[in-house]
Protein backbone atom coordinates (compact mmCIF):
# COMPACT_ATOMS: atom_id res chain seq x y z
CA UNK A 1 0.00 0.00 0.00
CA UNK A 2 1.19 3.61 -0.70
CA UNK A 3 2.16 5.61 2.35
CA UNK A 4 -0.32 8.59 2.09
CA UNK A 5 1.22 11.82 1.07
CA UNK A 6 1.41 13.45 4.62
CA UNK A 7 -1.19 16.05 3.94
CA UNK A 8 -3.47 13.55 3.58
CA UNK A 9 -2.22 11.87 6.70
CA UNK A 10 -2.69 15.11 8.67
CA UNK A 11 -5.94 15.59 7.37
CA UNK A 12 -7.33 12.52 8.64
CA UNK A 13 -5.85 12.30 11.72
CA UNK A 14 -7.28 15.91 12.49
CA UNK A 15 -10.46 14.37 11.92
CA UNK A 16 -10.27 11.54 13.46
CA UNK A 17 -9.44 13.06 16.82
CA UNK A 18 -12.48 15.58 15.92
CA UNK A 19 -14.85 13.11 15.78
CA UNK A 20 -13.85 11.93 19.53
CA UNK A 21 -14.10 15.69 20.90
CA UNK A 22 -17.26 16.23 19.27
CA UNK A 23 -18.82 13.24 20.88
CA UNK A 24 -17.48 14.42 24.22
CA UNK A 25 -17.73 17.79 24.28
CA UNK A 26 -20.29 18.92 21.60
CA UNK A 27 -19.62 21.35 19.17
CA UNK A 28 -19.09 24.79 21.44
CA UNK A 29 -16.84 22.55 23.86
CA UNK A 30 -15.09 21.46 20.87
CA UNK A 31 -11.42 23.83 20.56
CA UNK A 32 -9.55 23.63 17.67
CA UNK A 33 -6.58 23.90 19.99
CA UNK A 34 -6.81 20.89 22.00
CA UNK A 35 -7.06 18.90 18.56
CA UNK A 36 -4.07 20.65 17.28
CA UNK A 37 -2.13 19.66 20.03
CA UNK A 38 -3.13 16.21 20.24
CA UNK A 39 -2.45 15.36 16.44
CA UNK A 40 0.84 17.96 16.94
CA UNK A 41 0.15 19.76 13.94
CA UNK A 42 1.27 23.54 14.49
CA UNK A 43 -1.47 26.29 15.03
CA UNK A 44 -1.31 27.91 11.63
CA UNK A 45 -1.59 24.89 9.49
CA UNK A 46 -5.00 24.44 10.74
CA UNK A 47 -6.43 26.33 7.74
CA UNK A 48 -4.55 24.37 5.01
CA UNK A 49 -6.90 21.83 5.68
CA UNK A 50 -9.69 23.50 6.67
CA UNK A 51 -11.52 26.17 5.97
CA UNK A 52 -13.17 27.07 9.49
CA UNK A 53 -14.25 25.40 12.57
CA UNK A 54 -17.40 25.19 10.64
CA UNK A 55 -16.31 23.60 7.69
CA UNK A 56 -14.15 21.10 9.80
CA UNK A 57 -16.88 19.56 11.60
CA UNK A 58 -19.09 19.69 8.33
CA UNK A 59 -16.62 17.48 7.37
CA UNK A 60 -16.37 15.42 10.10
CA UNK A 61 -19.57 14.64 10.24
CA UNK A 62 -19.64 13.63 6.65
CA UNK A 63 -16.62 11.09 7.68
CA UNK A 64 -18.36 9.74 10.53
CA UNK A 65 -21.49 9.28 7.91
CA UNK A 66 -20.01 7.66 5.67
CA UNK A 67 -18.66 4.99 8.26
CA UNK A 68 -22.02 4.25 10.14
CA UNK A 69 -23.69 4.01 6.85
CA UNK A 70 -20.85 1.66 5.19
CA UNK A 71 -21.23 -0.39 8.25
CA UNK A 72 -24.65 -0.90 8.03
CA UNK A 73 -24.85 -1.31 4.26
CA UNK A 74 -22.66 -4.69 4.90
CA UNK A 75 -24.45 -5.43 7.57
CA UNK A 76 -27.45 -5.77 5.45
CA UNK A 77 -25.97 -7.20 2.80
CA UNK A 78 -23.66 -9.88 4.29
CA UNK A 79 -26.84 -11.36 6.90
CA UNK A 80 -29.52 -11.26 3.73
CA UNK A 81 -29.45 -14.43 3.71
CA UNK A 82 -29.95 -15.21 7.30
CA UNK A 83 -32.26 -12.71 8.80
CA UNK A 84 -35.86 -11.83 7.71
CA UNK A 85 -35.38 -7.79 7.02
CA UNK A 86 -37.66 -7.37 10.18
CA UNK A 87 -34.97 -9.12 11.96
CA UNK A 88 -32.49 -7.03 10.31
CA UNK A 89 -34.04 -3.29 11.96
CA UNK A 90 -34.56 -5.42 15.07
CA UNK A 91 -30.64 -6.65 15.35
CA UNK A 92 -29.65 -3.11 13.61
CA UNK A 93 -31.33 -1.29 16.61
CA UNK A 94 -30.54 -3.42 19.08
CA UNK A 95 -26.54 -3.57 18.32
CA UNK A 96 -26.85 0.45 18.70
CA UNK A 97 -28.44 0.25 21.76
CA UNK A 98 -26.25 -2.46 23.05
CA UNK A 99 -23.10 0.12 21.83
CA UNK A 100 -24.59 3.30 23.35
CA UNK A 101 -25.07 1.38 27.00
CA UNK A 102 -21.76 -0.20 27.13
CA UNK A 103 -20.66 3.32 27.38
CA UNK A 104 -23.20 4.89 29.27
CA UNK A 105 -24.72 7.33 26.89
CA UNK A 106 -21.56 9.11 27.19
CA UNK A 107 -21.37 9.12 24.07
CA UNK A 108 -24.20 8.47 21.64
CA UNK A 109 -25.46 9.47 17.53
CA UNK A 110 -22.84 11.91 17.09
CA UNK A 111 -25.70 13.37 14.41
CA UNK A 112 -28.67 13.27 16.44
CA UNK A 113 -25.95 15.57 19.30
CA UNK A 114 -24.64 18.25 17.14
CA UNK A 115 -27.92 18.77 15.41
CA UNK A 116 -29.34 19.14 18.84
CA UNK A 117 -26.74 21.73 19.46
CA UNK A 118 -26.53 23.68 16.40
CA UNK A 119 -29.16 21.98 14.16
CA UNK A 120 -30.84 25.51 13.69
CA UNK A 121 -27.30 27.49 13.47
CA UNK A 122 -24.54 26.16 10.94
CA UNK A 123 -25.80 25.90 6.84
CA UNK A 124 -22.93 23.54 6.53
CA UNK A 125 -23.19 21.57 8.90
CA UNK A 126 -26.75 21.94 8.99
CA UNK A 127 -26.28 20.16 5.09
CA UNK A 128 -23.98 17.67 5.98
CA UNK A 129 -26.41 15.85 8.66
CA UNK A 130 -29.62 16.13 6.43
CA UNK A 131 -28.11 14.27 3.52
CA UNK A 132 -26.56 11.97 6.00
CA UNK A 133 -30.27 11.53 7.83
CA UNK A 134 -31.42 11.06 4.56
CA UNK A 135 -28.98 8.19 2.99
CA UNK A 136 -29.60 6.27 6.32
CA UNK A 137 -33.36 6.98 5.74
CA UNK A 138 -33.31 6.18 2.33
CA UNK A 139 -31.43 2.18 3.31
CA UNK A 140 -33.45 1.60 6.18
CA UNK A 141 -36.92 2.32 3.86
CA UNK A 142 -35.17 -0.56 1.71
CA UNK A 143 -35.12 -3.08 4.67
CA UNK A 144 -38.63 -1.77 5.67
CA UNK A 145 -40.16 -2.07 2.09
CA UNK A 146 -38.90 -5.82 1.83
CA UNK A 147 -39.90 -6.81 5.16
CA UNK A 148 -43.50 -5.27 3.60
CA UNK A 149 -43.18 -7.54 0.79
CA UNK A 150 -42.50 -10.42 3.29
CA UNK A 151 -45.84 -9.47 5.43
CA UNK A 152 -43.60 -8.57 8.34
CA UNK A 153 -44.66 -4.84 8.35
CA UNK A 154 -48.20 -2.85 7.17
CA UNK A 155 -48.28 -1.80 4.12
CA UNK A 156 -50.83 0.57 3.88
CA UNK A 157 -48.46 3.10 4.54
CA UNK A 158 -45.44 3.95 2.66
CA UNK A 159 -42.13 2.45 3.32
CA UNK A 160 -40.01 6.18 3.50
CA UNK A 161 -42.39 7.19 5.92
CA UNK A 162 -41.94 4.58 7.99
CA UNK A 163 -38.36 4.98 7.62
CA UNK A 164 -38.72 8.09 8.89
CA UNK A 165 -40.67 7.55 12.02
CA UNK A 166 -38.52 4.69 12.99
CA UNK A 167 -35.58 7.47 13.08
CA UNK A 168 -37.47 9.90 15.20
CA UNK A 169 -38.69 7.33 17.49
CA UNK A 170 -34.85 6.19 17.60
CA UNK A 171 -33.23 9.52 18.19
CA UNK A 172 -35.89 10.39 20.76
CA UNK A 173 -35.66 7.00 22.72
CA UNK A 174 -31.44 7.82 22.89
CA UNK A 175 -32.06 11.05 24.24
CA UNK A 176 -34.38 9.52 26.92
CA UNK A 177 -31.74 6.50 27.87
CA UNK A 178 -28.89 8.90 28.14
CA UNK A 179 -31.20 10.58 30.55
CA UNK A 180 -32.27 7.31 32.53
CA UNK A 181 -28.73 5.94 32.06
CA UNK A 182 -30.32 2.41 30.78
CA UNK A 183 -31.59 1.15 27.82
CA UNK A 184 -35.63 -0.06 29.14
CA UNK A 185 -37.78 2.90 27.95
CA UNK A 186 -36.04 2.67 24.81
CA UNK A 187 -36.16 -0.89 24.66
CA UNK A 188 -40.03 -0.95 25.02
CA UNK A 189 -40.70 2.27 22.64
CA UNK A 190 -39.01 0.68 19.18
CA UNK A 191 -40.76 -2.80 20.52
CA UNK A 192 -43.75 -0.94 20.82
CA UNK A 193 -43.15 0.33 17.05
CA UNK A 194 -41.82 -2.33 15.55
CA UNK A 195 -43.59 -5.33 17.12
CA UNK A 196 -47.40 -3.67 17.56
CA UNK A 197 -48.01 -0.64 16.06
CA UNK A 198 -45.91 -1.78 12.90
CA UNK A 199 -47.69 -5.31 12.55
CA UNK A 200 -49.53 -6.08 9.27
CA UNK B 1 -47.11 42.83 45.59
CA UNK B 2 -44.30 42.81 48.31
CA UNK B 3 -40.72 43.50 46.68
CA UNK B 4 -38.43 40.52 45.54
CA UNK B 5 -35.71 40.11 48.15
CA UNK B 6 -32.50 41.63 46.46
CA UNK B 7 -30.63 38.25 46.33
CA UNK B 8 -33.68 36.32 45.31
CA UNK B 9 -34.45 38.85 42.53
CA UNK B 10 -30.70 38.47 40.80
CA UNK B 11 -30.82 34.52 41.22
CA UNK B 12 -34.06 34.82 39.47
CA UNK B 13 -32.16 36.77 36.56
CA UNK B 14 -29.33 34.96 36.37
CA UNK B 15 -31.74 31.73 35.43
CA UNK B 16 -33.43 33.64 32.95
CA UNK B 17 -29.95 35.04 31.87
CA UNK B 18 -28.99 31.23 31.16
CA UNK B 19 -32.09 29.74 30.01
CA UNK B 20 -31.44 31.73 26.96
CA UNK B 21 -27.40 31.46 26.68
CA UNK B 22 -28.42 27.31 27.25
CA UNK B 23 -30.79 27.42 24.30
CA UNK B 24 -28.17 29.59 22.28
CA UNK B 25 -25.23 27.79 23.05
CA UNK B 26 -25.57 24.94 24.70
CA UNK B 27 -24.05 23.77 28.13
CA UNK B 28 -20.44 23.97 26.90
CA UNK B 29 -20.90 26.99 24.95
CA UNK B 30 -22.28 28.92 27.94
CA UNK B 31 -19.64 30.56 30.32
CA UNK B 32 -20.52 31.81 33.54
CA UNK B 33 -18.53 34.89 33.13
CA UNK B 34 -21.09 36.16 30.43
CA UNK B 35 -24.00 35.66 32.18
CA UNK B 36 -22.65 37.53 35.49
CA UNK B 37 -21.96 40.28 32.94
CA UNK B 38 -25.16 40.25 31.76
CA UNK B 39 -26.68 40.48 35.11
CA UNK B 40 -24.40 42.93 36.25
CA UNK B 41 -23.34 40.53 39.50
CA UNK B 42 -19.43 40.74 40.15
CA UNK B 43 -17.39 37.53 39.22
CA UNK B 44 -16.97 36.54 42.88
CA UNK B 45 -20.42 36.30 44.12
CA UNK B 46 -21.88 33.64 41.76
CA UNK B 47 -20.81 30.98 44.11
CA UNK B 48 -23.48 32.90 46.50
CA UNK B 49 -26.19 31.23 44.61
CA UNK B 50 -25.16 27.82 42.76
CA UNK B 51 -22.52 25.70 44.04
CA UNK B 52 -20.87 24.89 40.58
CA UNK B 53 -22.06 25.57 36.79
CA UNK B 54 -23.63 22.10 37.20
CA UNK B 55 -25.90 22.88 40.04
CA UNK B 56 -26.54 26.35 37.98
CA UNK B 57 -27.76 24.63 35.40
CA UNK B 58 -29.56 22.21 37.06
CA UNK B 59 -31.53 24.78 38.05
CA UNK B 60 -32.07 26.27 35.07
CA UNK B 61 -33.75 23.01 34.03
CA UNK B 62 -35.83 22.66 36.50
CA UNK B 63 -37.24 26.42 36.18
CA UNK B 64 -37.27 26.06 32.08
CA UNK B 65 -39.54 22.65 32.70
CA UNK B 66 -41.37 23.99 35.36
CA UNK B 67 -42.83 26.65 33.02
CA UNK B 68 -43.04 24.54 30.39
CA UNK B 69 -45.30 22.26 32.58
CA UNK B 70 -47.21 24.66 33.47
CA UNK B 71 -48.45 26.31 30.24
CA UNK B 72 -49.39 22.47 29.21
CA UNK B 73 -51.35 21.77 32.24
CA UNK B 74 -53.22 25.32 31.99
CA UNK B 75 -53.96 25.16 28.22
CA UNK B 76 -55.23 21.29 29.28
CA UNK B 77 -57.63 22.50 31.48
CA UNK B 78 -58.75 25.64 30.01
CA UNK B 79 -59.60 23.97 26.60
CA UNK B 80 -61.10 20.53 28.13
CA UNK B 81 -64.67 21.49 27.27
CA UNK B 82 -63.95 22.83 23.93
CA UNK B 83 -61.55 20.60 22.20
CA UNK B 84 -61.47 16.49 22.70
CA UNK B 85 -58.46 14.99 24.11
CA UNK B 86 -56.95 13.65 20.62
CA UNK B 87 -57.34 17.43 19.16
CA UNK B 88 -55.91 18.20 22.20
CA UNK B 89 -52.67 16.55 21.92
CA UNK B 90 -52.49 17.66 18.27
CA UNK B 91 -53.09 21.61 18.86
CA UNK B 92 -50.11 20.79 22.26
CA UNK B 93 -47.39 19.78 19.63
CA UNK B 94 -49.55 22.21 16.61
CA UNK B 95 -48.12 24.81 18.42
CA UNK B 96 -45.13 23.71 19.50
CA UNK B 97 -43.92 23.14 15.91
CA UNK B 98 -45.05 27.10 14.80
CA UNK B 99 -43.35 28.02 17.94
CA UNK B 100 -39.63 26.54 16.71
CA UNK B 101 -40.44 27.35 13.30
CA UNK B 102 -40.93 31.11 13.84
CA UNK B 103 -37.70 31.41 15.36
CA UNK B 104 -35.81 29.00 12.50
CA UNK B 105 -35.14 26.47 14.94
CA UNK B 106 -32.45 28.57 16.43
CA UNK B 107 -33.47 27.01 19.51
CA UNK B 108 -36.11 24.31 20.52
CA UNK B 109 -36.55 22.51 23.11
CA UNK B 110 -34.05 23.04 25.80
CA UNK B 111 -34.26 19.49 27.47
CA UNK B 112 -33.61 17.93 24.44
CA UNK B 113 -30.71 19.88 23.22
CA UNK B 114 -28.95 19.54 27.07
CA UNK B 115 -30.00 16.20 27.24
CA UNK B 116 -28.26 15.12 23.25
CA UNK B 117 -25.06 17.40 24.74
CA UNK B 118 -24.26 16.60 28.54
CA UNK B 119 -27.16 13.66 29.10
CA UNK B 120 -24.69 11.08 30.25
CA UNK B 121 -22.51 13.37 31.62
CA UNK B 122 -23.83 14.93 34.68
CA UNK B 123 -25.82 13.30 36.86
CA UNK B 124 -27.19 16.15 38.48
CA UNK B 125 -28.60 17.86 35.38
CA UNK B 126 -29.77 13.88 34.40
CA UNK B 127 -31.59 13.96 37.19
CA UNK B 128 -33.49 17.45 36.81
CA UNK B 129 -34.12 16.78 32.98
CA UNK B 130 -35.12 12.92 33.87
CA UNK B 131 -37.78 14.20 36.18
CA UNK B 132 -39.07 16.85 33.93
CA UNK B 133 -39.53 14.74 31.04
CA UNK B 134 -41.37 11.96 33.46
CA UNK B 135 -43.68 14.93 34.29
CA UNK B 136 -44.34 15.40 31.03
CA UNK B 137 -45.21 12.78 29.53
CA UNK B 138 -47.27 11.71 33.27
CA UNK B 139 -49.38 14.51 32.38
CA UNK B 140 -49.55 13.66 28.31
CA UNK B 141 -50.65 9.95 29.65
CA UNK B 142 -53.68 10.99 31.03
CA UNK B 143 -54.71 13.08 28.25
CA UNK B 144 -54.07 9.98 26.13
CA UNK B 145 -55.71 7.97 28.73
CA UNK B 146 -58.65 10.34 28.09
CA UNK B 147 -58.58 9.97 24.51
CA UNK B 148 -58.80 5.96 24.65
CA UNK B 149 -62.26 6.38 27.07
CA UNK B 150 -63.56 8.22 23.84
CA UNK B 151 -62.56 5.94 21.29
CA UNK B 152 -59.88 7.90 19.24
CA UNK B 153 -56.74 6.24 20.63
CA UNK B 154 -56.81 2.44 19.95
CA UNK B 155 -56.76 1.00 23.83
CA UNK B 156 -54.63 -1.88 23.54
CA UNK B 157 -51.44 -0.25 24.82
CA UNK B 158 -51.17 1.20 28.13
CA UNK B 159 -51.49 5.09 28.34
CA UNK B 160 -48.25 5.61 29.31
CA UNK B 161 -46.40 3.43 26.44
CA UNK B 162 -48.25 5.78 23.94
CA UNK B 163 -47.19 8.88 25.54
CA UNK B 164 -43.36 7.38 25.62
CA UNK B 165 -43.77 6.81 22.43
CA UNK B 166 -45.30 10.36 21.62
CA UNK B 167 -42.23 11.48 23.51
CA UNK B 168 -39.63 10.23 21.38
CA UNK B 169 -41.03 10.87 18.07
CA UNK B 170 -41.44 14.23 18.76
CA UNK B 171 -38.03 15.00 20.10
CA UNK B 172 -36.17 13.00 17.29
CA UNK B 173 -38.51 14.85 14.68
CA UNK B 174 -37.85 18.10 16.07
CA UNK B 175 -34.07 16.88 15.26
CA UNK B 176 -34.94 16.28 11.71
CA UNK B 177 -37.17 20.01 11.37
CA UNK B 178 -33.93 21.82 12.85
CA UNK B 179 -31.90 20.36 10.32
CA UNK B 180 -34.39 21.03 7.54
CA UNK B 181 -35.09 24.11 8.79
CA UNK B 182 -39.01 23.58 7.86
CA UNK B 183 -41.66 20.81 9.76
CA UNK B 184 -42.51 19.30 7.23
CA UNK B 185 -41.03 15.84 7.78
CA UNK B 186 -42.16 16.46 11.34
CA UNK B 187 -45.87 17.04 10.30
CA UNK B 188 -45.76 13.82 8.90
CA UNK B 189 -44.35 11.64 10.99
CA UNK B 190 -46.75 13.25 13.67
CA UNK B 191 -49.83 12.99 12.07
CA UNK B 192 -48.84 8.82 10.97
CA UNK B 193 -48.77 8.58 14.67
CA UNK B 194 -51.99 9.99 15.70
CA UNK B 195 -53.78 9.67 12.45
CA UNK B 196 -53.37 6.16 11.44
CA UNK B 197 -51.36 4.02 14.24
CA UNK B 198 -52.52 4.93 17.24
CA UNK B 199 -56.28 4.79 15.67
CA UNK B 200 -58.28 2.57 17.37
Amino acid sequence: MARPRRSEHTREALIEAGIQQLAQFGYHGTGIKQILDEVKVPKGSFYNYFESKEAFVAEIIREYANNVLGELVEFTQSTRDAISPLGQIRAIYGYLMAKYEAVAYRHTCLIGSIAAEIGGQSELCQQAMSQSVNLWCEHIAQIVAAAQQDKQIRDDIPADQISALIWSTWEGSLLRMKLEGNSNSGRTTLSLLLEQLLKP
